[in-house]
């Protein structure tokens, strides 16, 4: 199976649209700013890696045709504040803009466009990179024949490379073989359902679609080898900011003695943060909830809540897998086990 | 707020067909017994209680004209055994139709369809005076402004009285106020969002309508006071089996201290089983997990699991709240405390 994410070539930013899938593939060109912004907001560019690549390259496209280096460094910045504000909660966002705004604060006088596309550019392989390296580290927790639980979607689609945790379940599959995944459908957006399943069908790894609500009882009645999640922003301590659902599944791991693995590259890690208190919790709006993808569900009025992320207090972690390699928990310093690189 | 959720006059019986809400109030005429059947096993008549009085009357509407005792007694059995037939988990439905061929074992020579209308309508009565005990109690365990969650439906639409759970949330509201309710949607067949908004709204008791996953991250966002369901089956020991996403929703209480609260007739106890290994759970189609109401969710040929109930341990169980008083955690023997009833 082979599709393209997310693609710059020419001065051209292409990614596919997750909005559409699994039902038509289309690769939409981002050609400006707005478009970028757009996408990442309306999720047709998700997952937390990916919205950083996203940013990255959108801060080149909204550069256009300018003309000079001042003003190139001024559109970037106003690009980088822009693209800052799409979404608050995946920290790989800012990381990749500070990239970018380390670069802009020192342009070249020639070639400052090529040297901003080489920092996007970078960001992305260094991404894949990091993905393939986490899946090597992954897959030796997993075991032939295990039955797993996952949540959201964390594979290609959520980073432009191999995936987070999906990508670490896609090579166990491919290494150790008799996987069986239990995909979470991921409500409110059912990035599980939609993107996950497609993604699974499409490297040929056997699953089964829940809902959210049924992995409590599916740990009672299978023998479930453990759960496998990515993150959106994890603080020093390890507490982990992830898709909306995260939690509850951490705590029903937990009472079923079922080991909770988080795979996300060191670039979700916000070492700024004590733990995660301070993570912001984006708000959606709640016609996600009520009135999912126009089908509605509640009467006219009817109030609803929509956190679009909630945090795994690090005690529930079984263990972080990095591209740098596997921390275990209960605890973590990931200022003493990153802060160095 | 007024509505006829079942009825049972001049022979004829009358539903609220509860797949259509609530887009719309609609009457139907169950008017033989295959229609009645068709209602219990498509969900236009719902809700443990409810399901056991409709099944009673629907003895009642399958003798129809039935010119003799003895063909009446046959026709009756028979329907008895297809009624029976219709959904495994919910034992009300047995205890029903137990009730109901009772009386056709002992039949009257003359009067024999009044001696059976009137032993269904006694079942709906008994419902009904249930439902206010169990209300009555239920409300010493709440405190005004308590915000508490509930899962599924457990209103007037589940009992044809004043409902199990939502009935003491309901008249908890009327009672001590300040009351809101956090509506779990309850996939796969939305009866939180469809069923328990509309009736939450028509009894103006406020509330907010979250996804199945939201319940921990609100936990630990807002002071939750306890959480509400009601039960299909319950073990001698306390297990008991609810709507997919109870035993989830009970562990994640657990977790945060909430206390969680299930109100059920003592009907709903089913003495006969020792603990909740026993209960039948029963297996929906997967079109409801990954198609429901028509809006696809996953590419053709995507594998779906659709237990319809899961069964929560006793010791997740603070109390029990029945017609009979408020039985405590966390352990329970309910033969001693109802069998001699």
């Amino acid at each position: 199976m082979a599709y393209t994410v997310i693609r710059y070539e020419n001065g051209r930013l292409h990614a596919l649209d997750q909005t559409q899938l699994p039902w038509k593939s289309v690769l939409v060109e981002l050609g400006t700013l707005e478009a970028v912004e757009q996408a990442i907001r309306t999720l047709q560019v998700r997952g937390a890696p990916l919205i950083g690549i996203a940013a990255a390259y959108g801060v080149c496209v909204a550069l256009g045709e300018t003309a000079t280096r001042d003003a190139a460094r001024t559109r970037g910045e106003e690009a980088v504040r822009r693209l800052a504000a799409t979404r608050p909660t995946a920290v790989n966002l800012f990381w990749a803009l500070d990239r970018m705004s380390a670069v802009l604060a020192d342009l070249p006088a020639r070639g400052w466009l090529a040297r901003l596309e080489a920092e996007a550019g970078a960001i992305h392989q260094e991404t894949e990179a990091q993905d393939a390296a986490m899946a090597e580290y992954g897959v030796g927790l997993l075991a032939a024949g295990a039955r797993v639980i996952t949540h959201c979607n964390t594979g290609p689609l959520a980073t432009g490379g191999r995936g987070t945790a999906l990508g670490v379940l896609i090579a166990g599959q491919a290494k150790l073989g008799g996987l069986h995944v239990y995909v979470d459908e991921t409500r409110p957006r059912w990035q599980g359902a939609h993107l996950t399943t497609w993604e699974l069908a499409g490297h040929d790894v056997p699953h089964t679609l829940i809902c959210d609500n049924m992995a409590a009882i599916l740990m009672r009645s299978e023998p479930i080898h453990s759960v496998w999640v990515g993150a959106d922003r994890i603080a020093a301590n390890g507490d982990t900011a992830n898709k909306i659902g995260t939690y509850g599944l951490a705590i029903v791991a937990r009472h079923h003695g079922v080991p909770f693995y988080v795979v996300a590259p060191s670039s979700t890690v916000d070492l700024a943060l004590a733990d995660g208190v301070g993570i912001p919790i984006e708000q959606r709006a709640p016609a996600e909830v009520a009135t999912p993808e126009g089908h509605r569900l509640a009467p006219d009025g009817t109030a609803a809540w929509n956190p679009a992320f909630d945090v795994t207090p690090a005690e529930l972690v079984t263990a972080i897998v990095t591209e740098r390699g596997v921390l275990r928990g209960p605890r973590y310093d990931l200022r003493a086990a990153l802060g160095a690189g």
